[in-house]
């Protein structure tokens, strides 16, 4: 009897017998193919190592978080920097964990300002113009012409093919209800809309991504208080929340945290937070212990297939190739090149 | 200092200080409001009470799912009761928890001919020619007019608000990469292909949806070995392996279980998988023990209303509303109206 299993969304299919039918590759083994020169290494000081408490079984818990680049980091990532370098987490904990939405962190103690814990010196403030300040990272960049934007609701199977667009300037997705397009640049996954002369543009709220809790605004939280999304995308939080980078190894141990009974998904005792013994830059460990990642570009040619095989899978496994991917199902290849411990 | 957290997903944001700001109704607050009769009983043999092992502090683990009704349900819904009425699932266990995809639960021998469960009478072959019947289900509804669909690529803020239409017949999608549009079906999300005559529907890979595990076409899988959706919506599955229901409470009890460390997520060992006591139609169940659930009718008002908010957030947290979402965002409320145990 065959192995029964669904197709995989992250690793390549194993081989399971001799009844396996060829086919043609699948997403992973188009990645596996890429030049080392389509990598791209992503520096230490983007980079934040979480150890948590180990697990009831004493295994270690570990997660890494890519930090958001220029021209989206903002005021945030600069601050989340000047909490690290306090190590101002460390002793901190888990506090939310909401099912099909997020994970967060910081401290259980925020409302009661005779307990809070102070934040450092030299954060800068942030308010929702800096949100706005996001929607409007003008792009030199020369606009899809309007003989490529999408055409007419008459749409046929092969019109749809191209609502995912290979174009000079990298991928493109047409369909997107949050968005007029998005789009991946340099690495990550954007919103954009398109006026007579420019593009506005934005990071969006994919699995793994990592935002900044606040309150009500213009409160817009200073980068204390984390969260990592844990379920399907929620697009409606994209520039309503600043986000800040996303989890790329680990996540695992943030996801299959026991789900929080009180409103909100927080956690209602103390026993149940995760303790945080550490979050550092992995620019201030030794060099010995620092992680080393890369992505793949996403402006190369093997992303390109990449994407267009999310779109239109064809590895052996599927009968009906879906004709188009949302960008959150397009994970932006990532991959650990030094282990540090 | 205010409490910081994020918006949430679905449950109303609770009242955290005096500072809180008046707004728009949420989403949650929306569904509160709707009358009785908007609300529809699912039969009990659409229910299926999944029974787990207790966890490791002997808490009670139990989920619901819920069967999806014709013309969706195909020869594997009717296996499926055949299956739950043999007890065919008792003593058997989760296999496989693959993060940000599937949990998945059968028989962890079903690899090997000497040592696998035999199967009941009576099962229905299935063959991947059934996917094709789904895809196939013509509609006796007036098609979209051709002059509401989607016109032109060059879209504004105040087109895109039109993405999600509430038409007469119902919430539609329109900007959706897997399908021409996608649209609410007696309480489930689909996806839809038009042409001149018919509309072809097919149900849709959201969070919490269950589905069929299989081998290589054209096995499509008897409904012994299932699997439901723990990350963002895989809708490149749809069409591929048949949906056959949803996990409409205790869905946390599964996404929250420990990855497993072999290829696909399977688990290595036997002491990792959590055993299944039982899975019982709820219909079997002595009547007092009877789960009874409800879904908001989606061609109802209340839906048409609830899903526009989700669209577009004038809740007091919100700053700039998405002007669209996407199917598996607007999640068909549920509520459970006895407690049976």
């Amino acid at each position: 009897m065959k192995k029964l299993l669904i197709a995989a969304a992250l690793v390549a299919a194993p081989a399971l017998s001799q009844e396996e039918p060829q086919g043609q590759p699948s997403p992973n083994e188009i990645v596996a193919q890429a030049a080392p020169s389509e990598w791209v290494a992503i520096p230490a000081q983007d980079l934040l190592v979480m150890t948590l408490a180990p697990d009831r079984d004493g295994k270690p818990r570990r997660a890494v978080i890519q930090l958001i680049p220029p021209p989206f980091s903002q005021p945030w990532v600069a601050n989340i920097r000047t909490l690290a370098k306090a190590h101002w987490w460390d002793g901190l904990g888990i506090v939310r964990v909401q099912d099909n939405y997020v994970v967060q962190w910081g401290d259980p103690e925020a409302e009661d300002e005779a307990q809070a814990r102070a934040l450092p010196e030299g954060l800068v403030a942030t308010s929702d113009d800096d949100y706005t300040q996001v929607a409007e990272i003008l792009l030199r960049e020369t606009p899809v012409p309007s003989s490529k934007r999408r055409k007419s609701g008459t749409t046929t199977a092969s019109a749809r093919e191209k609502d995912l667009d290979l174009v000079a300037t990298g991928v493109v997705v047409r369909a997107d209800p949050y968005a007029q397009f998005s789009k991946f640049r340099a690495g990550w996954p954007t919103g954009n809309a398109l006026d007579e002369i420019s593009v506005h543009t934005w990071p969006v709220h994919c699995y793994g991504m990592v935002g900044v809790g606040r309150g009500y605004s213009p409160d817009a939280g200073s980068g204390a208080e984390l969260y990592t999304v844990i379920g399907h995308a929620p697009r409606h939080l994209d520039r309503n929340i600043a986000l800040v980078g996303r989890v790329i190894e680990g996540i695992e141990h943030l996801s299959s945290l026991p789900r929080g009974t009180g409103p909100l998904g927080f956690y209602e005792t103390a026993e149940e937070r995760v303790p945080i013994e550490s979050i550092r830059l992995a620019s201030e460990l030794p060099s010995a212990e620092q992680p080393v990642f890369e992505y793949l570009s996403t402006e190369r040619e093997t992303f390109a297939r990449y994407a267009e095989s999310r779109a239109n899978r064809r590895d052996p496994f599927f009968i009906v190739p879906a004709g188009g991917a949302d960008i959150c199902n397009i994970p932006v290849p990532l991959r650990r090149v030094a282990q540090a411990d």
